[in-house]
């Protein structure tokens, strides 16, 4: 039976590139060799790489000025890289769950953290609006799609300081401008490639602004001076997400990616507000284009572990919701093909038929 | 043309476990989804990686005590996330080489560093010997096996203080008494499997003995607590890895790899000594059984790059020297055939039969 792929993470990737690193695995293009056993000094990897970094800033239409990186260690050790690199006295957050939450914690590592907007209140279905970002911080922190609760800032906000931007589950879901972000970062593994790889697009002059001794492998300037071969990197990962990136490429780029982002979506979330069964957790001007978090409603509570076991049986797979917010989350990352997204809708329809 | 792979990392990995990657790339144990498009938190990524962490404990015969971790990152952010969480004062180093001065390096951001003995006299070609390890210190700290020199330490050192090693290219090669050892840790791609994950063996009562605070990521308890999976680990590496380790298992554990290893390397040290055009450049009894490590004769010196052209034409491949050193290395890790190690042997023979 056909599987569909909602897992939040690692999840979907396009299948060419599963295909491609397959057959990599095996003989990287007739080499003789695998990717996974030459040497990063290779010309073959080194080309690689260099694609790699061409593609995204090709994507992302990336400004000079900017460095593209990929480290290992994921977001969660940029939670604490980004504020050694860069914070002197005091950073700015807005708090829109978990994952922000943890970026303040290690932040308060290294010096003072204001929370300008959370919406903790309402257990972050919507996205704080109307703050005043502070003019006395070193940086102001956003965390740009909420994976958990299916919240997205759709717009790149304009900051009166450098900001700083956690992109995991968003980056390359739409086109973003990069000159209004000082930094950018996120694990690879949700729209840009396997599990392993973390990006990091970091424009030069916030570096070297801070006086603490900062150990090699943790000073982003170690990782531009190299080209993110200070030691050997994560190749496999790097490969993969290079096809990915070539798949978007050839997709049309990010304005057609988000087109399709917005189509799969909008799908999905017509079914949650006309089905009698369900509903969307997410206040809807936020609701993320890439995990889509839905409830039964409370008629229907007692049906929800019945869905569950239903849209398994129908080849859904990773639609559970996080334990935080329960119920459902759908996440229709750039590689989630419309197929699923309908086959989820079916499914829903089919189960409020049954049992509404 | 068939390639004899002497890369020193990224290297070779055995074919079976290169096979079983790509087939789990394209669709992990017939579940109709990618190895890397599941979930980490998915029961069948948990049970590769507890298979993972239960090989590792069985082939090393770790003791009840110790943790295995599996993180990104790589060797060189253990060089910092060691002292981070041992140092308090003072470490005392064995300076064998270039990876032994870089852990040294880092340990200078937290504290004062002690080098107890020192090869650099002699451009690292031999291991000190005869040292005393001061007992005012925190830890001591070895490199095991020296990459770029060729040299490696064979046994098991009897330490007072707690010994720290840095295993990257040479952990699995032989048995070894873990208990001597307070943690081990390297970068996976060299023996154990490709690039991208890092494993740490920790015993756990050296932890939380220092008063400085740790970022979360950077604090080995996070990683214990969570079983490597506070965040995302490096599916596709750890998995690339359970299969290597479930090849030297078929192959009868590590006390055969042990001996196919010396007879791999025998043969060509034999075939070094033997031969009028090459030199080794370690010393005979410090020799590693990974890295072989010569160079021309000084009668011979303008044939180097002649050797390196008829090597590669005769399939070899990563055999020139790291520029350190020179000449010429052969990394002969555990999946290295002996096939391969005599295609080079031949190769050396017939060199000297048309040049010398």
């Amino acid at each position: 039976m056909k599987k569909h792929n909602f897992n939040a993470g690692p999840c979907i990737l396009p299948e060419v590139a599963l295909q491609n690193t397959a057959k990599a695995v095996v003989d990287l293009d007739g080499i003789g060799l695998s990717l996974l056993t030459i040497s990063h000094r290779s010309k073959e990897f080194q080309a690689i790489m260099d694609e790699t970094v061409a593609l995204w800033k090709e994507l992302l239409n990336i400004p000079e000025g900017y460095h593209v990186l990929f480290l290992g260690g994921g977001a969660s050790l940029q939670f604490c890289m980004a504020p050694f690199n860069l914070m002197n006295k005091k950073v700015a957050f807005l708090e829109t769950g978990v994952w922000a939450k943890k970026a303040i914690k290690e932040a308060k590592f290294f010096g003072e953290t204001a929370v300008v907007a959370s919406s903790a209140d309402k257990n972050f279905t919507y996205i704080p609006k109307g703050y005043k970002i502070p003019t006395d911080v070193d940086y102001f922190h956003i965390t740009t799609n909420n994976t958990i609760y299916g919240t997205e800032i759709h717009e790149d906000i304009d900051s009166p300081v450098n900001l700083v931007a956690d992109m995991s589950s968003d980056i390359m879901s739409r086109p973003i401008d990069v000159s209004k972000y000082a930094m950018i970062y996120g694990g690879a593994q949700k729209n840009v490639g396997p599990s392993g790889v973390t990006f990091i697009i970091v424009r030069d002059d916030i570096l070297g602004k801070v006086d603490r001794p900062i150990p090699t492998m943790l000073d982003y300037r170690t990782h531009i001076d190299k080209g993110s071969m200070f030691n050997t990197p994560p190749c496999g990962s790097i490969y993969t997400m290079r096809e990915t990136l070539k798949w978007f490429k050839s997709m049309g780029g990010l304005e057609k990616i988000h087109e399709m982002n917005k189509k799969k979506a909008k799908l999905i979330y017509d079914e949650i507000d006309r089905n009698k069964m369900f509903v969307g957790t997410a206040v809807k001007e936020d609701r993320s284009l890439m995990n889509i978090c839905f409830v039964m409603d409370e008629k229907y509570k007692e049906k929800e572990a019945a869905f569950l076991e239903f849209a398994t049986k129908a080849g859904m797979v990773g639609v559970k919701g996080h334990r935080s917010v329960g119920g459902f989350r759908a996440s229709v990352y750039n590689a989630h093909p419309i197929e699923s997204a309908q086959a989820l809708v079916d499914c829903m329809k089919e189960f409020e038929k049954q049992n509404a």
